[in-house]
């Protein structure tokens, strides 16, 4: 164990250098910490929680005349909240704090972590634990709450083109929709938006979701749907958007498919984002 | 050599399903290909051009009645610039031939490489190549295009607060300055941004720029530069964005810096974007 | 909710295609799944376990005439492992249950995970949840079984060079310091060696341990003392070496320290492996 | 433009720490420079060159009682070849200058670069360039050479139980077969393993090849190909290894398979290794 039997005797005063006046009149919206890891638990759909592995950015708005902002804060609230509280889409909470701990005008925090699900092959029904790839967003400013909720969901992904034209097969290939949802702070209850919802819009609008688990009957059944239901990176973003639009708790979306072609060494990829001025 | 012996005797046709009318209503901002790579030319401040190892995105926008994009017209285009053409932060150029091939109203490019510059040490001037991240993104859209260069510039970052608080040395470790800058289409020649400013840029705003060769005399001025010029990550975003408040030929930029802080595991990052309301 | 109301008729027989003879005289020594992320329990040194979101490879030997392994199996041990049992470096009991699900003759295992430790601070003695990359490796062939184990500690690095030939200062920045270590199978309880025990003895070879979270009083610390013990990384690497050498429970091991370089662009490193003829 | 004038008057002798006496007895295999980006020439099969954007590592062996190496005369060749050589598959004239300049018992290298093919569509015969993951590894021992080359070579993968199983369709995907290659060094001219030989044999090995440009006809081709020739990713290591093992010029190879399953999140993946002790 390393001990601490080198410290000088404090010669200097231990000045708090970030405190001192700046005159260059640029008012940072962003100062803080990134690429911090920490368990944290969040809140599932189920009411229940579960422990991820997130790994985060913090950072608050510094004032023009203010050097620098006190960086260990950050880690004191996080490591607060690892062992007290649970992370839900909802981050106005966490986001007040650390405006206060920090006297700043404004605050922000990502996170990003593997969310697991439980999920059962379509005919068996034999089931196991799922990642997906979350990422929760939030920024309060002056009082004003932005909030958005990112999850990436791998699927299956059937090309009509050359199912169309060819005698026999048609080529398929793993892709992933990425939904970027930004979250109506004023949504009622019920109109809330959790990673399962989007989770599930991803899958209907796939050739046929993936699965952690698959038996032969259930193989079967998955080959035979994705042939059934070719689609473009085009048409997964549309039927994707076309549900995101009758969804109700969210302000705006984008859209992002993009499939792993078994048929090139590049990607197919599409995007739509609305409102479009976006 | 595989030979297409196999080719089966085309009994149907080879039908242009991606030509076929969408009911959705979903004009799709981008449908293209995304992680090709290719090895282009890209134009340097003295004239010449390098060549370098691109990661590409491309996409066009899809009408709401059109079923799906041409895929393969985006890398014989791709191909064609990569023997052909030398590529610049200018992108009209190519995204105009891009609109015109696809028959698409708007059109978009992410370039990303590693570029390469001569660097000198500061004492010794002994050289060698040094490589920068840089990413080129344009996007034409009924005829108006914008623009964006990022690079990414490492250097070295002395904290102002151990200097003042310890008897004796500083913390200090390699940190990142991220440059985004939107580039004015109607720039003059003479204001024209190029690579090279922009790493120039971020150099100046370093507690030391960082060199990919150093002789031992070298080493000795580099350190106690650093020493003698300590910055928080939030000096060097302000001093950097202070800096490109005074250059011509842009329209708004972003500058993000992170350090990998020698004292946590974690990252200390700063962040300023103008205009304001970015 | 996708239904399963696709499902065609079954004309075909679900065959197993696996199971048929193989011919060309090739023993896989692995055939398995790849890139699985599983929440699962990870033994702590304290006798407590640890949630930690886990990336796996699993495999199993296949015999020359078999044509393919049964895929699903996989995710099935492991699914239940992640509910009902909590790993520690010894995964014999995991390979022994997996060699008997596949009917292998041998099976291995990789697991990659982010574990956390509390970490205080060296003079306030705040603590907080400090990540590291952790890596647990098995293989077991016909009885035998090779075991290791990897950790990857962060911390600082200052250089003695430049501290020698500069006026005032030291560079010094972020480094890695990797242990990779063959577990000793037949060790006794005492000698096992454990993931904190790596951290420790990673912690000591450097210039200064880093920390989640530093007050003032603990910066001026951390500062003097990397000051006071420069070291290049190939000092690290020794001194590593030197200590692992006396390690009980231990067959072999590989130390590799990467620096950050604060005044390059570009990394340091060195590594000692043992017996020499690894 | 930064200029020297902050260089204190020197006081201090430019000491040259690294050539101190350590008493550790600790012989290091590696010490040098990691994460190194250059330009470089690499050879083709052709007899031309190319130039790559390379990422490269580079070290010497320390003796036991010498403390550190010398970092900078590293980056002094690597700038000179980049410049002036012309790098191969054969590494020895690189690594005896290494040990030239370094002073050094042992010299190791490793080369990862994107490499560029132009690669033809199998009916329409249209042709772009196609990148591939290149690695080149070499160590020079007293004397004794060691040298591995890795190619890593997407293709499309058709699942044999899939169409087995089901009444039309077959799930197929994109895999990725890596080979790695021990280069015998005593091989005659006419027995070199070049890139562009391990991409064909990798090619030859797939269900079916993938292309960087396909017309109509083309993917009609490759969609009834990869559904003619289903292989298991065990299949694809053994069609590989059977290959690998009639080549002339190779002292040991490795070949591992990896499928991103279109009915999964995760992947499949097989390995096979010779001589079997490796």
């Amino acid at each position: 164990v390393i001990v601490a039997e080198q410290a000088s005797t404090a010669k200097k005063p231990l000045t708090d250098v970030q405190g001192t006046q700046d005159t260059r009149g640029v008012a940072l919206q962003h100062a803080g910490v990134r690429h911090v890891d920490m368990p944290i638990q969040v809140l599932q759909k189920d009411g229940k929680s579960q422990t991820v592995s997130a790994l985060l950015s913090m950072s608050v708005g510094l004032p023009h005349e203010q050097k620098g902002t006190h960086m260990s804060r950050f880690v004191v609230q996080l490591a607060d909240w690892s062992q007290h509280k649970v992370f839900s889409v909802q981050l106005r909470e966490f986001l007040q704090e650390l405006c206060q701990r920090l006297d700043a005008p404004s605050a922000a925090v990502d996170l990003e972590f593997k969310y697991f699900l439980s999920k059962e092959a379509p005919i068996t029904k034999v089931a196991a634990p799922m990642g997906y790839d979350v990422r929760m967003q939030g920024r309060l400013n002056q009082g004003v709450i932005e909030q958005t909720l990112t999850v990436k969901v791998p699927m299956a992904n059937c090309c009509p083109c050359s199912k169309a034209i060819s005698e026999y097969g048609a080529h398929n290939q793993r892709a992933l929709t990425e939904l970027v949802v930004q979250l109506d702070p004023n949504a009622e209850a019920s109109s809330v938006v959790w990673i399962e919802d989007l989770i599930a819009l991803a899958d209907e609008s796939a050739s046929c979701p993936v699965f952690p688990l698959l038996k032969r009957e259930d193989e079967k059944w998955v080959t035979e749907r994705q042939y059934n239901n070719p689609k473009f990176v085009e048409d997964v973003a549309r039927d994707a958007s076309v549900a995101l639009r009758n969804k109700s708790g969210i302000l705006g979306f984008t859209v992002t498919v993009e499939a792993f072609e078994s048929i090139h060494g590049h990607n197919a990829w599409a995007s739509y984002s609305e409102p479009v001025s976006l």
